[in-house]
């Protein structure tokens, strides 16, 4: 008998109660759930442990010893790897360490001491700098701006990418508003696919600024869920056609391809870019490890390696996403209640409530043993205007755990719904 | 017969000529000799290899897999490590990636961008910051000052540190004065290790800057050359003796321990200064390459091991240490053209010339096929006002290359202090 054949003879106060008695009774099981993370489950991370073994040439030139310094853009091969699942120029990238946020960091952070490569002085020296940040987005990117005092505008995202009326207008009056966040593919959370349309127009919108950035994350670049994919054009074609070159900084990481917290960044942007970034770079750093850039080719080869790769994620993480999806469905098919997204890929499903109700489940849902990303995160400044949008990442627990959250997490929905009700 | 003997019955003309004949025939051999930088060699590097292969052990706890994210300050043995050999504790420590230079980078311009754990605004709105730099000194500590806009005031390294005399003159009365740049065992590129009288004095000196701050770059910490080794007084014990608990930034890395590219740096604070550091961090990224901090415990397991481990690269570099104090012996043993630094450890032997001499001896030598390290490097804007210092780093080439480096070197000196002479 299920849930909702259940609910359909019993009063709202009955129904209510028999709710809080489930949650009870999960309670009462001393749970430790964690869905707030987009982070790779163990059977992920064990796809790549081929990668711990792999031999490590030691070149007979010792000034191409992948052991000793040197090399600060990064290996020529890891460059054609990152180049090719961009869709850039090797000349257009740089090499990172293990993270791609500190890639986006350094590079605001950057821009704020001494300015882009076009701008006209350090982003400090502005009377203020903002940032357009589509809604819902990645909690990390707005904690950034915070930190470095970049006033952030929130747009809507809609269903092709954020809202580009808005964007336009807003960019094309404000030289403060130097940037805007993006995760063009599967984004975080939505898992939205920037149309066709969208990418065009943002690489060829005026902008008040001269210097506008277009922090273009493309973190799940081939993260699909399924054999249907979305398509994403090229945005570095998209500026250089346009006539803004110099526009887009994209990033992205083999984070969620092979290791998680040991693998490697890539960032790229236009030569002049990518020189004058350099140049600062040079200052900080002699080069990342150039030992696991040479592990990632050796293991992953190229782009077609990396999709054959990305494949057999795709099939441990893929079931996880159905259970959820499905007990959605199962719960709240009227979607009355909630309704949610279907992303062909990336790592998160995004959850809508009813509005003033995303932080009392979140609150609920911890006193069940369930911890879920916070609500609001997804919002600048954690501020969820409606309180209504919460984002599930259902990667990281064990397929029956990941039920078992699923379940608590739709009790408590249903009940903060009722309670609403009855008031 | 030595050349002293040959260069005793010549004419200065003759000898001139002589030595311009020797330089020729090496120009002619078309010889790419670099001796710019401060590099492990190939046989230094081969002492780790069993870190390549060094088996990493899967946890059956998914929230401690070395693969995945997580663990911002570093894996709690990795800690151990650094905090063992930098004598503080290991809640004093964060660890970083590859690169302890770019710890440094970031910690200055984190002061800039947000100031200090104890400062009242961020550097960038002071009207001015300044750094005490000894001179000589380690020319990328110089760089990143100049690209953050920090203003360095050199001091003369005296026997046993920086001239405390000046130093403590300029930090007491000017509050502008932040920092001072410290590399204070085997330092770069003197060899001088500072005496408990400079670390005592450096620890309780009274600065007009309340968030005044050491950077302490002990990056030869554990490289001995020799089983007599210079002592080092303990800088964060210092500092909480005299009241000053959060007045040292430490640093140091496993880049000449390991793999120069490949290793893992730390840093350590007061616990205040470190968890604020943490505050900041923990926006930039999710943390390091655990994989890696593990491999290296695995490999060097604790402060034994590592001085254990350092004694094998002392066996490889001491005898190419040997060739260039016995060729400069040989040379310019009367100390009339040179005079140079006898260092118990470190990587580098600091050369002084008669005035004005430096940048053409380097200017001659690149004609020969030799590259060192650009003259006045050693100072702030590479600015070596008697433009007689220079840095021979004598790690990196074979011995045999090196044997001829230094004898192209021997040449380029002479022949410039005679032509001096000449004037």
């Amino acid at each position: 008998m299920n849930e909702l054949s259940t609910m359909s003879v019993k009063t709202p106060e009955e129904r209510l109660k028999e709710l809080e008695m489930q949650l009870k009774i999960y309670a009462s099981r001393n749970l430790d759930l964690n869905m707030s993370r987009g982070k790779p489950c163990s059977d992920q991370l064990d796809l790549s442990n081929e990668m711990l073994t792999i031999p490590i040439p030691i070149e007979n030139d010792p000034n191409k010893d992948l052991r000793n310094y040197g090399t600060l853009d990064g290996l020529p091969e890891t460059k054609k790897l990152f180049a090719d699942i961009l869709e850039v120029n090797p000349s257009e990238i740089i090499i990172g360490g293990n993270s791609s946020l500190s890639m986006m960091y350094n590079a605001l952070a950057k821009a704020m001491l001494y300015g882009t490569f076009d701008s006209e002085r350090p982003w400090k020296d502005e009377i203020s700098v903002k940032f357009i940040c589509p809604v819902p987005g990645y909690d990390r990117h707005f904690t950034i701006c915070e930190q470095l005092g970049i006033e952030m505008i929130p747009v809507e995202m809609k269903e092709d990418g954020p809202d580009m009326v808005k964007v336009e207008a807003l960019v094309k009056n404000d030289p403060t508003i130097k940037g805007m966040w993006c995760v063009p593919k599967y984004s975080n959370p939505s898992g939205i696919t920037y149309s066709s349309d969208v990418v065009g127009r943002l690489a060829s919108m005026v902008t008040a600024a001269t210097d506008f950035k277009l922090m273009w994350d493309n973190a799940y670049v081939v993260h699909d869920l399924y054999d249907e994919v979305d398509h994403l054009d090229n945005i570095m074609e998209a500026c250089k056609a346009a006539g803004n070159p110099d526009r887009a900084y994209l990033f992205t990481s083999m984070s969620k391809v092979t290791f998680a917290g040991a693998a490697v960044a890539a960032m790229a942007g236009s030569e002049a870019c990518i020189n004058h970034i350099l140049k600062i770079l040079g200052v900080q750093t002699i080069g990342t490890d150039k030992i696991n850039q040479y592990r990632h080719v050796a293991f992953l080869r190229d782009s077609d390696g990396v999709t054959a790769h990305m494949k057999k994620h795709a099939e441990i993480i893929r079931p996880k996403f159905q259970v959820v999806l499905d007990l959605f469905e199962q719960h709240f098919g009227d979607r009355v209640m909630a309704q949610w997204s279907k992303p062909k890929g990336g790592y998160f499903i995004n959850l809508n409530l009813k509005n003033s109700s995303a932080k009392e489940v979140v609150r609920l849902a911890e006193t069940a043993g369930l911890k879920l990303t916070e609500a609001g995160a997804t919002f600048p400044y954690k501020n969820d205007p409606l309180d209504s949008n919460l984002r599930i990442a259902p990667t990281f627990p064990p397929l029956e755990e990941m039920t078992t959250a699923i379940e608590i997490l739709c009790i408590c929905i249903e009940l903060v719904y009722l309670k609403f009700q009855e008031k």
